[in-house]
This record gives structure tokens, sequence and C-alpha cells, in this order.
């Protein structure tokens, strides 16, 4: 019943079950390996141990070799054999057969498990922030369509029934503040991932005085994990957490899609898509459908079980690692992918969007002013129980009112006519700006760490 | 088929369904709702508008016959009937009956949407406070058996298979910085909670000068959320948020017992969980079960699939309020319970429990040291690899060596003799602090919201 | 900081922490729970032991107790207190007041797991047929809609747009179908749960020669569980199993719900909710609302989570019982409660539906007829694709059709004109019938086990 | 910001959101898709229209280039382009290459969704057939080790606790009665899904009289969706029943691997993994981790989680296609593979697995004779209670008794000495006659209907 192939020591049918699909979605993973391994080999380099555990040039060659080995994964060129199994072992075994016994040293005082840890909070660092730009730049386009229809009237609804007068002002900035919303949860699973986990090793801890601070200095963290264990162990919880922010920003959008759908359907005909974000129909030849949207609330579906699935399935497990954990890696990976790509199809399909001003004008039928009746009935001063009363018993009676009027008269804080966008796009610059600021950071300290061999290496490198 | 009872003007049937257990789980709603209420009238006082919506004298006779309902509710004598559907309209009769007009004119400018989004979100705050304390409780419990237990060894497990030397100390606060990062989450939900939805009426403003920032600071609340649709519709969103702090608390809390139970079954004997946290079996006289620490287990699976439930409810719901959202209020209060109930049962357990010395050395085989002789040989200058290699050939060759001495070697930051157990209990003081202040500044706009008419109110109130 | 009140032998906290909502939950498994003690103490008078275990006297005194408390308990007057715990602690207390020693026989060769696996077995039984039963009026109501409106002509659409002509008739009885589907998956969970597992005691059986293949015949149970750890580690597994199967019927409702929201909004203006099925607002006077199919959304959502989490909850847990299942036990009661409510109160709803056939018509545009205009071109010897390309260079050209016409043109099996509605409303009535048997004959075995004791008692009796 | 790349006539950005994965995923449906489209020409030869929508000939030769498409999948050589974007446009492309007009005439009356609809389920009958017999293989295994080991003492555990005497027998057997109640899960989810979808076009049936019985019969359903709207809204709920029976696969299958990592620990001992079911570790010498079994623990929260995934996704999706549906796809491949993998690589792993008789034995302490003592107690006559507090009161002033004594005085139904492990195997046995007589009237129905061209096609042929 089974093949007996086997790929190095190892059963071929195990190892397929078990690799699962690391070697393909480890190459997110190269850039972030090598860094990790070339801070290592730096902090190795300064161990206080005779004979060292690495010379200082020992620690720039090794940094020369993992900036090409970057720059190949950069240019869609480095490969993980079966064999590999993953990226640690393809990026020492690439190490090895150029550096000889250098390379067999970069493993001394970590473990896969920590290496792993460490590639993916990198890896996360760098995505959380490209979802906060994303996220921002969408929160300004629809700002920005907000302010230019601020005074188009359009039906506020509740329980999807027409309920009261609003504006598209009100409509599109409410998404935006949303955004606004959930890149504060993103900042806040940034900086839970902003710890080093690296210098816990199988999770214990090594008995050769490593130096876990300056890694994590190296690597630009903002400070290390304490516990070894606990560096260990939190794998799968940053994760899901860094998910369940995720799924907060898709839950916004899933939102904003089925609104467009809904208010683009002929029936109400208050916005087009723009022709390029629509697609026809194998039949039908009239259909012009809106896919994009459709699959972004599908979609948000799928990033907020995935965060449920990584809890679910570090949930049980005991403290130290568990092999458990790996199942974590897709979802996480697909759950990042997926939110960015739907940060980024919306702000032009949202910046295209036609509005159509007639459309929305026409559905004011005279009950969506019952309200605003009843409160004028209280502002002479009936109680407003009786005067809600006294409209509902007069309800069809009344003549449809004036749109803008209405509008116009809600200036409270927030209200169609109360709205300060500018302060909402101020917010939305900030997190921006922040966004950039730690990805220069970052990017200083990759750069610093994957430097290729100057020509006179023995004045230049980490050390000075 | 169906009964044609009615309730009020309501099909019983249909009420039965809608009405849900609102009645009930509202209870836990009462003084938030008069805080809201409170909040309200002072500010309709205050609207600059001729004849006035409420006196300032109107305002304070409500605030005082809310204080009493709020008294009621503690004393569990608040009543909310099948006709009065819910907590909004419970209070809203009470005060017409007691005042009169008075009471009729409470409603307006605003719905009962916006009423329950804001006892919603001040129901919150108190209960994540209490979450705060209680894992700041919890951490430094652990922290105690941690650094009591500092230098016993306890071997590291990887696999669940015994992989390195390790202790108590590391195993016990790698739990409590576990539950200082979800404090992390836990302030970072609060945060987002922390803004006043009031205002927003049923989503889109009331053409009338209302004061909502006034509202907020009435409250307590950080700021007015702006947008009075966002306003609305973050309902929900807010509640899955919150459960996925606490959802995070609880896996820290499940795998602390999966680790309990496990090392306190006989074959390991490492710990010995305290009488009155065990529980019997109707048949097996010898039995004295972990029960406590199976329902964490499975309660922490309970508040994560409560924190995807809400999500998944508003995830298609379109813009504005929807009634949907009323099945977020039963999973939300379940999860709030549950943890922090969770969260109190630990620490007394935690405190109590016996470390057996003597069973924790006796599990120290000799190959649980294979990687330290494999480091050993590296600081003698082999390269890793070729250490791993030597070592494994001679697997059972070696003697058990000294656990202690093992432990004392490793120094690092994080490590068995380089864990700093007053940093961590500061975190875990800092908290409790942060949530003490911000506890008291609740209570004291609660305090000033409710107030009892003073025997000459003309002279006191909110206004002076 | 804890209290140290005891309740019997058990600290209070710990009590409340481990019984949970038990007391209450439990209130609707008492007449299962006599039924179960009835059939067991049944099965232990045969046992042919000396002295006998129980005397047939005995089991007749105890099954006459019992129907007592089931009397009880269908007039709301049992009760459960804290020191009981549950309901096999409250009716084995009650026995042993009334019967003295033999109460305290009962006990033997079982433990409370299996009693509440088989408790729970026999509820889910009753429910399930509940379910099925009211599953197949809903279907027929939807059925008789669809055959009175059979001709009424409704666009259909795909991606929420226009796509072709179709009907009422095709547009209900596609739920009808679908209810249809989800009643084969009830009948095969019911199958699955119509397995007894008494006699399995804590897993692992007893060393007396107890009749498990007795029990479950009294109970009508089509066999019993074969081995004894399996029949107690299904727990939670058949929950989740029929969760699962009550989550697609409320899949199906969900979508229906969907649906009927959607097209009774004005913009569309399809149908209208009959007056008591819907609710007003406390602030607009003007609002009819569909609550009933908006919480029809949301409980889906709730019950599809249940499902989910008792599967999450057993996952890791490992052979034998653990305490963790507990948890499954309030997921499991609601999620049929509010199925079988959902289902209950769907028909009047439906029934009474208003279908405005003006407005269905006035729906269809000449678009909608796009696909019929290109099948034309094929049937005149074009090939697909080119019709396809010369319809769609003509849109907007041609004319609206008659949708009457396009309709009767669609005769094929399952398409608005060929739809079989007797062949559909005879899968439903059978669906029925079956209930109805099983109903029965479980109602007979509740009535032989629970039997109040006849005058003469040493002449009737179970053995006779 | 935006790329503007198209491919065909679509944006490239739109294009890659919406094709997502497909043209890799698609790779598994093109038999199936050959199939169902050489299904449908059969059937279009035969629609009695003039001009006729295809002739004989015609179909014969569709036919025989599909049975050539469907050879090049097998061998790998199949690709779907990025403009091609799934495999129904590949395959219509690759017919109309060579055929011409008669290609493109192949699309008529049908829609990309009914063909995806068809295609799935067409996929799904085989593999679940497979999922079958796998999961009957892996029970048999499991009987094989039951039966070998009846009489191997092994401590029957409850709460994770040492509780009642039990075999190793009893154990093994128990996870072959879950998959056994499993395996009916499979074949209702398997009857569910053997309905042919195609027809249904757009979801509302076509103006022409086409024969969907026939279709049905030719691809070997049982009968077809009667309903057209049915047909095609019944997509992603199928999927999502077939994972919940998956889920119920796995959910067995993780709780036998929890348990066999757990009995594996060196603490325990009772089982040894083989060899080559052991994974190393890269820094730990000595380690042998059960990586494939922590993995299909992990696994099983995948397939549960995709299972509700689907249902989520489709929930609040209104009636006809709407595109989310896409998204069911990836989790439903996924999670079949995943099962069938899992129910694969188990079977060799437990057939090796080695049982040490005497560390299963020298677990028997006194404490887990307790029950058995107490209702010794009972057959002298002493009520239950009354024994159980006896033996409470004397706990651990018992010697340990002989497990095998104990064993074999539990000889009811399902107990240590009452198991009939024949009648177990006969139901695995009968599962897999069942799987392997559908498997061969599916490809019955494939032969036929991918025949290539005889050499005197006017003998031959569907027609004759």
């Amino acid at each position: 019943m089974r093949r007996t192939t086997t790929v190095g020591e190892i059963d071929a049918d195990v190892l397929a079950y078990t690799a699962g699909q690391d070697r393909v979605l480890d190459l997110a993973l190269v850039e972030a390996d090598c860094m990790g391994t070339a801070a290592h080999a730096a902090m190795l380099a300064r161990v206080p141990v005779t004979p060292p555990l690495l010379t200082a040039d020992d620690a720039r060659r090794i940094a020369a070799e993992l900036a090409g080995l970057a720059d190949e994964a950069r240019q869609g060129r480095f490969k993980i054999t079966l064999a590999d199994q993953d990226v640690h072992l393809a990026v020492e075994r690439r190490l090895t057969d150029k550096l000889g016994d250098i390379g067999k040293r970069v493993h001394v005082c970590r473990s896969r498990n920590d290496q792993v840890a460490v590639d993916m909070r990198l890896f996360a660092k760098e995505r959380l922030l490209e979802a906060v730009s994303a996220a921002s730049v969408l929160a300004r386009t629809l700002l920005t369509l907000a302010r230019r229809h601020k005074k188009v009237p359009m039906v506020g609804r509740t329980h999807m029934q027409p309920a009261m007068p609003s504006s598209v002002g009100v409509w599109a900035s409410a998404w935006a503040e949303g955004l606004l919303d959930d890149i504060e949860l993103l900042k806040a699973a940034y900086d839970l991932n902003n710890q080093c986990p690296l210098g816990s090793a199988a999770s214990y801890g090594v008995p050769l005085p490593i130096d876990r601070q300056l890694v994590s200095d190296l690597l630009g963290f903002a400070k290390p994990v304490h516990n070894v264990l606990h560096a260990n162990q939190a794998r799968g919880k940053v994760e899901s957490v860094i998910l369940s922010a995720l799924g907060q920003v898709m839950l916004t959008l899933s939102r904003l899609a089925q609104d467009v759908i809904l208010f683009s359907m002929p029936e109400f005909g208050y916005f087009r898509l723009p022709q390029e974000f629509t697609t026809g129909s194998s039949i039908m030849p009239q259909k012009r459908n809106p896919d994009v949207l459709e699959l972004v609330r599908a979609k948000a579906a799928k990033v907020l079980a995935h965060a449920s699935l990584v809890a679910d399935i570090i949930r049980a497990a005991p403290s130290g690692y568990n092999r458990d954990v790996q199942e974590t890696k897709a979802p996480f990976l697909e759950g990042v992918d997926i939110t960015i790509a739907s940060l980024r199809i919306l702000p032009p399909l949202m910046a295209g969007l036609q509005v159509d001003r007639a459309a929305l004008r026409r559905a004011f039928s005279p009950d969506v002013f019952a309200t605003d009746r009843a409160l004028e009935l209280v502002t002479g001063g009936m109680p407003f129980r009786d005067a809600y009363h006294q409209v509902k018993a007069t309800l069809g009676e009344g003549a449809a009112q004036d749109p803008d009027r209405a509008l116009a008269a809600k200036t409270h804080l927030g209200a169609p006519a109360g709205l300060d966008f500018a302060a909402l796009a101020t917010r939305a610059k900030h997190a921006d700006s922040w966004a950039t600021r730690e990805r220069r950071r970052h990017e200083k300290c990759r750069d610093r760490l994957l430097a290729p061999l100057a020509p006179r290496s023995h004045k230049s490198g980490l050390n000075s």
C-alpha cells in the first residue's frame, strides 16, 4: 500500500505530509530568514568565549553571502528543494556550500523553531506596515468621495428600510472612520509583534552567554521577548492577533462592498461601478457583474475564519513548541495577502464610482422625513413620545420635504452638516507617516545586516 | 398552528422570537442605561432652543430618579417586563410613571439603537478594567510561583517530548508574560471602545443642535465617535474586537490549564492540585478530577467562538442599524463573564499548587542533556552540525548530568538563570494601577451623573 | 480575595464555575433522565446475580416514582438545587428520599457520564423529529406559495443583478427543495444519534452481566453503541453532527430571509410582510421593520458557530470522558431551540406574504431577455458564442418582451414551466409521516417505562 | 498607483483579484469538466429542434476531443492560461481550436455556473468514495491492532486521570467504531451530492427542450436536482455538508493522534512510533518527534474551520449565483485532500505501532480497581452509594489486583471481554464494497462518455 521511496533519510509520504506547502510558502520568508541569520551571526561573533563561536570576519562573509541569497529571492531565483524542506535548511545548506565550516557554525545557539519565529515576526512587520499604508490610502479615497458629495442627499436606512435623510458624505466618511479605527488595531498588533523572539533556541535557552538584546537591536525590534519559553510559544498567538486585526479591516471592507453592490443594483441606481471593475457572463450578454465586491465579501469571511483557525490550532497545545503550529503559516500568509490585496483593489474602484445624484434624490419619499417632523413638533414644546404618535397617525399625509434643507439642519458634530473631513484626513495621514517611518527604520536595519563585502572588508562591517 | 396571543400590540410569538433573552441580559445594563440617560438629559437641558427641550431642574429630577433605579438594580430589585422588551423601554416607562411629561421628553434626539450602543460601551469599560486587574493578579500569582521555584528543575519539552533542561521558574513566568501581552490587547480594545456613540440617533443625527462632546465628557469617554453612521454601525464590531482580546486571554489560560492537567497526572506527578479545586466521580471512589482546568480549556473555545460569531453576524450586514446585531449581545456578555470568572478562579488554584521537586528531578533522563553536550563540543571549537551528529551517534552513552548545573549555565536574558521577575512584576503592577485609575474616573462620572437630589437642589447639580 | 463558602463539600466558587448553567439547562432533560433511569432499573432487575441488584418490584416502584417526577417536570414544578448540581443527582436524591435503599441501588453499573449521554440522545431524538416536522410544514407552505404564484413573473438574478426571466414559483419552490435536502441531513443525524450509549459506565464497562441490548430496546433505540469507550466519547461528536445538520437548515432559512428582506424594500416592492411580523422604531414613526427575518439571518450564524464550537471543544480531548464536554450542552440546547423556533415562526410569515404582481412585472427591463434572444438565434443555427456576441453588440436595441411568454417557453424539468410541485410536496409529506411514526414509537417506549403503579402491581409491569 | 496592464479585455489587477487560484485549483477538475461537457453535448444532439443544436456526429467528435484533453490532464500536461481564467473556458477554447464552429456550439443551454456546479459534484463523488475506502482501511487496521492486543490491559482514563481497568482492545476498537460512524456521515453527504445540477444554466433554465434527466443518467447521478434555482444555489451548501462530514472524520483522527502522542511520551511508554513516522530536531540530537500526529491534530482544526467558512460565505448571500461562492472552492479542495491524506498516512503508522505490554501493565495502581471493589460489595447486597463510600474511605489500603482478571470479568456487550471485532470488521468491509461498486459505476459512465472515436464511428457511440 505504501511507497517506500525516501528523500534524504525520510520516508517520502511522511515528508509530503509533514513538509506540506512549506517549500512554496517559505519563499516569502527568504529575506527575513537572511536578516535573522545575519543578526545571529553578528551576535555570535561577539560572544565572549574562546575559541570564538565565529570571528568577526566569518560574520561579515556570512552577511555578504546572505545578501546574495536575499537578492536571488527578490529576483525570484531562490529555490527550496524537497530535501531542504524549508527556508531555514535551504539557507543553511547554501551557506555551507559556499563557506564550508563557517556555514555549519551558524546554527549554534538557535533552533529552527526560533528561526521561524523571528522570520514570521520580521515578515509580519513589513506586511502590517503595508496594510496600514494601504488602509490609509483607502480611507483618504473615501474621504475625497465624501467631501466631493457631502451635500448629495442619500436616504439613510435602518433594517435596510428607508429611515432618515442622510448624505453621500455621511455614508462615505463612515467607512473611512471605520478604517481609522481598524488602523489602531493594526498598530496594536504591530506593537505586540514588535518583540524579538531569537535566543529562545528550542524554547529553553542555551548555556552560552548569547546577547539577545543585541540581536533584537540589530533587527530593529522594539525589545526582545523576555522569557525564552514565552518567546517560542507566542508563535501562533501573535499570528492570530494579527489576523484578528486584519479581519476587522476586512469586516469594514465587506460591509462597504455589500452597500456598493446593493446601491448599484438598477432598482437603486445610486452608484455605477467603473467598467473595468465589472465582469461579464459566459451566457448572458448584458451582464456587468460586481465580482470584485462580491469577492471582498467572501474573502472577509476567509480572513476571519483564518484568525479563528489559528487560535483553535494552538488552544489545546501544551507548553513548548508543537508541530501543530506549522499549520498556522498558510492561513497567516494568505490572510495577510488577501487583506492587502483587498485594500489595494478598492481605491481605484471607489475613486471611479459614478454617483447618480438624480437617482439618490428620487429615493426620498415623504416618510423619510417623519422623524424630522416629530422633532419639529418637539421644538414647539410637545413631549417626544406624543409627537411621535401624532406623526405616526398622520403618515402619508405630509408632502415630501426638501432633502437639502433637512441635511443643512443637522449641524451637530458628526451629522451631515457637521462632519469634519479635515480631522479624519489628518488621522489617516498620521497613520501613513507612522508606517513610513517604521518602514524606513526596518529597511535601514536590513541594509546594514545584509551588506555585501566592502572592497576592504577589514575596515567596515557591523562592529565598526 | 399559531397562538394569537398578543403582548401590547405585538404578536406573542413574534415578541418571543425577537425579544429573545433581552429581558434577562439587559439586567446587566441598568446602571449603564441610567448613566447614558442622565447624561443625555443633562445635555438636553443645555440645548439652546426655546422652549427648552428640558429645564435644568427637569434634568436634575430625572437624574435623581435614575439614581434610584440604578440602586434598585444593584440590589437585584429592578425588573424588566415582557411588555418593556428591554432595559431602555423599562427605564423610560419608570421615568414616565414618576415624572409624567418630563419622562416622555427624555427620548428626544436619540433612539434605542444609540442607547444600546452607549450602554454596551459603558458596560464594556467597567468589565475590561476588571479583566485587566484580574489578569494582573493572576500574572503576579504566577510570578510568585515562578520566583519561589526558580531553581527547581523541570524538563523542558517540545512536541510533548523531553527536550532540554528548564525550570519551574521558566515555565510559570512564561504564562505570566503571556498575560502581560494579553493585557496590552485588552488595553487596545479598551481604547477602541472608549469613544462615545451617543447622538447618532437612528444613525443619521438630528436637526437640533445637540452637544455630543458634552455627553461624551459627562460619561467619561475619551472622545465622541465622530461620524454618526459609524457610531451606530461600530456596534458588533467593537464587541468582536473586545471578544478577540478576551479570547487571547483565554488562549493563554487554556494552555496553562492543559499543562497543569498534564503535569498533575500520576505519570508525571510534578504538581498536585489543591483538593478544593478537584471534584469526585459518581461511580469511581478514588477520583479527584481537575474539572476547573478542563472547563477553562473548553470555555476558551467558547470565547474564541463567540468572537468569531459576532464578526460573522455583521459581516454581510449593509450600512445602518440592522436587527441582526441584537444577537451579538448574549455572546458578548457571556464571553466577558467567562473570561473574568476564569481569571479569578485560577489565582487561588495556582497559589495552592503543590510542586513535587523530587518528581520533577526524577524526570531528567540523560537524553535531556544532549543539546547541552553538543554545545559543549562547540565551545571547544567544533562546528555545531558536527557536534550535533557526534552526540546523536553516542546517545544513551552519556550519564545523566546535574540539572542544577545545567540551569545555572543558562544565564542569558530570559533563560533559566537570566529571568528578571521584578521587571515582569512591575509590568503587571502598572497595568493594575492603570485600571484602577480608569475605574476611579469612571465611577466619579457615574456618581456625578446619578446624583440623588440634594436638600437644596437649586444650588447644586451638574451645572455647578 | 476568595469567599470560603462551601455547598455540600465543595467550594462555592468552584461549584459556580463548574456547575455552570446545568441547573437551568438540565430542566430540559428531566423526562429523558427518568426514562433512562427506569430502563436501567428494569434491566438491573433482570441481571442474573444473587442477591439481585434490584427486585422486579423495586424496579416497578422506581418507575412509578420516576413517572411522578416526569409529571412534575412537565408542569414546571421540578427543581434542581445548587447542591444537586445536575438533573442526575436531583433525580437520584428524590428517589432516595422516597424509596430509601432502593433509590441508592439505582446508580449501580452506571456513571453520570453515561446518564448524560443517554439523556442527550433521548432529548435529541424528540427534538430532531420536531425539527423534521416543522421543516416539512415550512416546505409545504413554500410550495403552496409557489404553486399559487407559479406563473407570476419575477426577474431572476445572478450577482444580485437582473439576469433572466423567472417566476415566483421557481423562487419559492427552490427554498422548499433546499429544505427537503436539509431534512435528509436531519435524518442522517437522527440515525447516528439513534444508538444507545448506556452501559458504558465510566467508559470502560462493569464486571457484571448487564444487558445493554435490553436497555437499548426498552428506550426505543435502533441499537446500542457497541464499544463502551466509543459510547462515551461519542458525546460532543453526536451533538456537533446534529448542530451541523441544523445549521444547514438555518442556512436555507437565512438566505430565504435575506431575499424576503431585500425584495420587500420599497425599491423592489415585490413582497409585503404581514403587519404582525414587523416591528416599529422608538424614534421613527413610519418604520415597519423586518426584525424577524433579520434575526433569522443572525441566528443562522449562531447555530453554525455552535456546531463548530462543539467540534472544537472535543478536537484535542484525549480518550475517555473529559469535563470539557459539559460545555457542549448549552450550545447544543440553544442550537436546537433556535432552529425549531425559526422553522415555526416562518410558515405564518410566508403564508401571509403579500405578492405584488404589478411590481414584479415592472422590473422586467429589455436586458433581462438578452439570453433568450441569443438562444433564439441559436435555434436558427448560429453557434452560441456568435449569438452571444451579436446580442451583446445590440443591447438596448431590443424591446422588452412578454415575461409570460418567456416563462412558458421554459418547459424542461425544474424550469419555470416544468416544475413538479406535487412531487416536491410528496417528499415533504413523507418526511413528516416518518417523523410522526418515529415519535409515536418513542412515546410508546416512554409510556411503558414511566408507568404509574397499577392497582395490582404484581400482575403488571415491564416483565409481563 | 495601479498597473494598467490588461489580459484580454480585463484589467490585470482585477483579473488577479478575481481569478484567484482558479488556474491552479481547476487542474483537479479537468476530467470532471470533460465528462460534463461530453454529457451535455450528447444531450444537445438529441434536443428535438431543427436545425439540430449539434449532430450526433458532432457530439462524438467532441467526446473524442474531450477524451484527449482528459488524457492530457492525467499526464499532467493540461494547462490553463491566465486568459482562460478557469477550466471551463480552457476546455471550450481547446474544443474551438480543434473543431471550430462545433466547439462554439457546446456552450449553448448552459453557463459556467452550472458547469462548475457539475464539476464539483463529479469531483466530490470520486473523492468521497476514496475517503470511504481509506476510512475503511484505517478502521480495519485499528481492528487488527485491537484484536491482537485484546487482552493487553490498559488503564482506562477519565479526566486524563486513571479511572478503571481497560484494554488496548477497547481503546483501539473505539476509534474504529468512531470511523464507522463517520463513514455513515460520508455516505449521507455522498447521497446529497449525488444529484445532477446541469441544466440550471444561469439558475433559471432555458427556453429549449433540454433533457436534464438524460444528462443526469449519462453522468451516473442518482437523479437530477429538480428546481433549477436550487440546482445553482446548492453550490457552497453541498460543499459545506461534505466538509462537515470530513471534519467529523478528522475529529476522530485528531483524538486518536492526541492519545498516541500522549501515550508514547516516555512517562507512559505504552506505545512506540515506527521510526519512519518520527522526525528529528535541528538542535536536539536525541529527538524523535511525532510530527505526523501533531499535524493530524492541527489539520483537523483546518478541515473543521473550512466547513464553517464555506457555510459562512453563503449564509447571507441572496438567491441566484453570487461570485462569493468561488471562494468556497479552495477550502473545499484542500479539506478533501487533507482528509484523504490523513486517512492514508495513519494505517502504516498504526500498523507499525509497538505496544509495550510491560509498561501498560506497570501503570495499574491499586486505585484503578476501586470501582470494581465497590461493585463487588454491591453484588454482596450493599446499595451502591454505601459501597462507594466504604471504598472511598479505605482507598490506598487495597492491594493492586490482577488486571487480567478484572478485564475477564467485563463480559457484557462492548466491554473488554465482550467486544465483537468481527461485527465491526464486517461493517468496515461493507462500506468498502459499497464504495467500490459506486466507483465502478462512475468509471463506467466516464469511459462511455469520454470515448475516443472508434474506427467506424457510425456503428458505435452513445446513441446506439
